[in-house]
Formats: structure tokens, C-alpha cells, sequence
């Protein structure tokens, strides 16, 4: 019973072991936004292996605590990889600085409020704060957006190499209902410009007419490791009157990462002195 | 070199080769509050491996993105574990339903609001709302707590079996400052308490005086999945006056998640007949 499927070698099994490793992880990988919970042969299909090996490495991983086995028999996605996966740097650790800021953000304006790190190819939302009755959209927390038709992926394509940009530009996006596509020259004009100002504004049609606003997140190496945005109902506010919030929320998670914003060049007015 | 450290057999290479799984799995888990990035000698130590196996390992996982590896040569978890661990039903799945919930409750109160899930003999901290000036907890998202000593930790061990509770209640629990401790007589009687009332009053008093109050979050099923808190100084407010705060709010989340309360018996007031 051949069960390579992931691994270099096929058909054979290898010395060192390591795609029992990669088996292992495609296990974990088969765990998706519709496919949160598995029956041993589900698992195993999505998965690409045979059932008693599934069965096999299923039970290491409900062992360790990376699966969890529900009274039904179905596998979900366990606790204990929740808790370590909380150690991510880029996932978990941003967020944890982002949230207090984000609430504030959403405090005051009462429109989504999105999180977003590149991860490949993909953005990956962190953090979503919505209130119940806030228009739908189209993503959830730990699901993948596209970097070349949405305002948390123009920032962080912005930000990437010129060869990433070269290579997302002249990628056929994949078309999703309602979503802006841009032509290679107008993305390329895009980035050049959201790289300028810091900004990016995106409409979108479907699920609802929206607009979003986003800005970088930058750390003290002035990287960009995030990107902030606000997701408003197109015509309630013009995007040009919720930038400057989105700004000063990114510059303020920027700043509690250890940013350095350029000199102050504005004018510090005394309290004392100021009109109430 | 042998390096079965954490398999069943002990320096002899097992036919099935699940060790391996465990090794890697091994990796991940030495990923800890306070070792967040390590270098690969130090992921060796702590996963308890030699070197050029951690090295083979870690390339997998870096290259599957449950690591990834920094510009300085340090591993940190990676954002791949992080989206696939957002599926998980117990800390992902509660927590986003939670999660406006807890924002109104924090919003009224300003206090810590936390929200915990059982994960073998500890409760697991899947949220956290707090005020940047909040006065600080010994807690953070993603860490555990003892399920003796803290009132989330109450709420969920009153909902195990009995069993299960005599024996967390027999085990001498670990000292950590400032922590409330009860005595296996003191324990039996706040959980019979804690599931007549739905509710667990537990003080602190380091690494600040502190008072938390907490009440379940049950599913359809009525198994309670979760304890919310919130956690306010001590002599700042009286548990009495919070705890029904707590409870309507952990009622609220557990209707979302379709637990059906007992029948109403209050009077339902007629709104035009309402004074303004």
C-alpha cells in the first residue's frame, strides 16, 4: 500500500522518514474553512492517503493534542495547536499589539476593522472586529485574501520585492464575485502609489458594496508586517474622511512595535492655550 | 545517534516510523510563552533531539509553514499553523462567537474579560478583552490556567465527571502567588456551589489584588465548552453587583451557540406602555 502522495519520493519508502512528517502535516492541512470537522474517510481522502494510515497518524495527533476526536468519531482541529500556534509571531503576537488599537478604531467608527500579514502568496486576515449587525463580508479570521484585489493585499504587495510584484502582476487573478480586478499596468500604477501614500482604497461589489482603506503596519526595521483596514458600505462615507483614522491607528500600532515615525513637523499646541 | 526521546521505545528505530510525527511534534511544543524564537541548538535542547534531526525536522515544517525561520536564523511558530489552528471548533470556533459578546461586556464595565476552555487537567485562555491600562494579569491568550484555583477553572472542572473531579480535587495543587487554594473539602464544596449557581467567585491577591467572577458558556447540547470571566481590583466593585452582568452575557453567548434556557418566568413589558 503506496502512500507517498506528498512526499518526493514515490512509491518508495525513504531512509529518513520525513514524509511520514509531511503526511502528518497534510493531515492537519486537510482542515479547511468548509471542512472544519472529518469522519476517519474524509480525513483520509482530503488528505490523499490510504484509510489506515490516516487512522495511524490521526491517533499521534488527537495523542499530542493537534486533532480532537468528537463523541461522533469526527476529527476536528485541536486546543493544544491552538495554544502553540498562539506563539506566532506574525499571527498571534501582531494581533495581540493590534486588538486594544483596533477596538479603539471600531469604537469610533463602527465599521469593520481587518487585520491582515502576508503569508506566501496570500494575505491571511488575524483579526475582524464586526459588530453583530454589520453588513456581511466575504472573509473570516484565518482565511486567505487575495494580494492583487483587496486593500490589506495591495499594502503588503506594496511592500514585498520588486520581483514578487513582477511575478502577482502578471498572474491572472483568480476572479471572485464583485471583487476589483486591476490590469497589470493599473496594479503596477497602484502599488507605486500605495507605496507613496501609504494608503490603499478598493471597492467591491459583492458580497455588498464596500470600500475598503488600508495602511501599513511597520515594525521597528521598518518592515511592513501588517496591514490595517477599515470595510465601509460604498456611498455611507468617502473614503478620503475615514483615511486619516486608519493612518493614525496603523502609525499607532507602528509605533507600540517600536516604529520610529519621521520628525515631528507639526505644532505642538499648549493645552493651556487651546479653545476648549 | 539515538533520538527516540519522546516515543514509547526507547533507542531503537520502531518499524512504523510514527516517532517521527512525535519528534516533530516535539519541535512544536517547545514553543513556549517564553521561548517564543529559538535557535536551531536551542529548538534541539528543548525538544530533546540531537541537532541534525531538529535541523531535518524544522526544514519540513519551515517549508510546510507551521515554522518559519527569521532573517537572524531563529525559528518561530509560523502563520500556516496559525490559519489551519483557527479552525479549531473549542478555541477558535467559541471564541469567535464570543467575541462581540465579551466587546459589550468590556464596554459596560472596562474591567478584564476572559473567556477559557478545558484542555485536559488546565483551562486554556482562548481571549481576552483589556483595557491598555487595565492593571495587569497573570494571563495571556494562549496560556493555561489551573483549574483549582481560578473561577474559570472552577466553572469548567464543576462540568466534568465526577470522577475526573475527584481526582483534580485529591491532587495537591501548585503554588503560584497571590492564589486563592482551597482544601479538597473547601474544593468539593465551591464545585457543588459553583453548579447550583452557575456562577465561581474567586480572589487573588498577586500580582494584584484582584476578584474574578465567572459563569458558563454551554452549547446546544448543554455541555458547558466554556467559562467567561471578568476580572475586576479588589474593593473596586462587589461580585454581587458584576456577577449579573457576567451571567447575562455568558446566557447571550450560549443562546448563539443554540442552548435553549429554561422557560421564561419573567413578565414581559409592553414597549408602548414603557415610561421613556
Amino acid at each position: 500500500m503506496s502512500s507517498e502522495s506528498t512526499g518526493p519520493v514515490r512509491g518508495k519508502r525513504p531512509p529518513q522518514g520525513q514524509p511520514v512528517v509531511d503526511r502528518a502535516l497534510s493531515l492537519l492541512g486537510a482542515f479547511t474553512d468548509r471542512r472544519r470537522s472529518m469522519t476517519l474517510s474524509e480525513l483520509a481522502r482530503n488528505a490523499e492517503m490510504p484509510v489506515t494510515t490516516a487512522l495511524r497518524l490521526a491517533a499521534r495527533l488527537v495523542e499530542w493534542g493537534a486533532l480532537e476526536r468528537l463523541d461522533d468519531g469526527r476529527y476536528v482541529v485541536g486546543v493544544r495547536l491552538w495554544e502553540i500556534a498562539s506563539l506566532s509571531p506574525r499571527g498571534h503576537g501582531v494581533r495581540q499589539i493590534a486588538l486594544p488599537f483596533m477596538e479603539d478604531l471600531y469604537e469610533v467608527t463602527r465599521h469593520h476593522v481587518l487585520l491582515a500579514v502576508r503569508d506566501g502568496r496570500d494575505a491571511v486576515l488575524i483579526e475582524r472586529l464586526s459588530s453583530r449587525n454589520a453588513p456581511s463580508v466575504a472573509y473570516r479570521v484565518g482565511g486567505r485574501l487575495p494580494l492583487t484585489q483587496t486593500a490589506v493585499g495591495l499594502v503588503l504587495l506594496a511592500a514585498a520585492t520588486r520581483r514578487f510584484q513582477d511575478e502577482m502582476v502578471s498572474e491572472p487573478p483568480e476572479l471572485e464575485p464583485g471583487m476589483a480586478t486591476f490590469t497589470p499596468d493599473e496594479l503596477r500604477r497602484q502599488l507605486v502609489d500605495v507605496a507613496r501614500t501609504g494608503l490603499a482604497v478598493v471597492h467591491r461589489s459583492a458580497p455588498s458594496a464596500t470600500v475598503s482603506v488600508a495602511s501599513p503596519v511597520q515594525d521597528a526595521d521598518r518592515r511592513t508586517v501588517a496591514a490595517l483596514s477599515i470595510l465601509v458600505p460604498d456611498g455611507s462615507t468617502s473614503p478620503q474622511a475615514i483615511a486619516p483614522a486608519v493612518r493614525a491607528t496603523a502609525r499607532a500600532i507602528s509605533r507600540t512595535l517600536g516604529y520610529r515615525h519621521e520628525k515631528f513637523d507639526g505644532v505642538h499646541i499648549r493645552p493651556d492655550l487651546e479653545a476648549d
